[in-house]
């Protein structure tokens, strides 16, 4: 069952990196009921295409565990990972993705989102990983409304 | 027109790789006819699952570009992008990718691959990037064969 705490830790990040002008997206790594990484998307503020909450968490994570594998462990995202970042979780073997908003509420706000979905990347990909949605859904769409309101942002 | 000296350094970058016991996997990006980064995958030397040569790659160049869009480049891949690769492409703005084997090629020798096609990608996501496919095929299979050869590696 997911863990209402590591969802909560997961916004609160991506509420440091909006501070911080990034894209509103957090994620959380979770081995054994504890956190193994936390992160923000990261993508303007370093100026990396590739640096998303996820991808950030999962180098975060394979850092401290020494290990390109993470087995048994949980991700819990505040948007649904986008195809890189599923493929990413699926290349790391975690076990399951939890996640707030959807990609078509983060489409809606213009950014440039394949247009896949984690239940269709796990289909047609054949990957074992669990997919738990919808998960604090009200609390992810309040995060995205904080980065609607903010005035100058990009993408 | 795809050139043959990108893919050889992509391909010549990868066989460096493989001395170091990594994944036979190499990309080289381009922007105006010059090189701008080369990559091979680390994901075993330096144990990050994100370390793919694409990945790798995109984050050198967006380092040397000072930009997280790569407008107007060219990737070569030695073997077709992953789902995690082309979405990063997608997402950094590259405008062609040109690749050597199939995902289906190294499927067969044990690659945990997402059996998604990068054309299947572009067409479900809806992305703009160009798909050369089978670019130097020969000399691609030729490195995976390399590969293939050697004891006691690990994927």
């Amino acid at each position: 069952m997911p863990v209402r705490k590591f969802m909560e830790s997961a916004i609160e990040k991506a509420r440091k990196g909006l501070k911080k002008n990034n894209s509103p997206f957090g994620a959380c790594i979770v081995k054994n009921n504890k956190v193994i990484a936390v992160a923000h998307n990261t993508v303007l503020e370093e100026r990396d295409a590739t640096n998303h909450a996820e991808i950030n968490a999962i180098r975060k994570a394979c850092k401290r565990l020494r290990n390109h594998e993470l087995k048994g462990c949980t991700i819990y995202s505040t948007t649904e990972p986008c195809p890189m970042c599923f493929s990413a979780i699926h290349w790391a073997k975690i076990s399951q993705i939890v996640f707030g908003t959807r990609i078509r509420d983060v489409r809606k706000l213009g950014f440039n989102e394949l247009p896949i979905s984690a239940s269709v990347m796990k289909l047609k990909g054949r990957s074992p990983v669990k997919i738990t949605p919808d998960f604090m859904r009200k609390e992810c769409v309040e995060l995205l409304e904080s980065w609607k309101k903010k005035k100058g942002k990009t993408y």
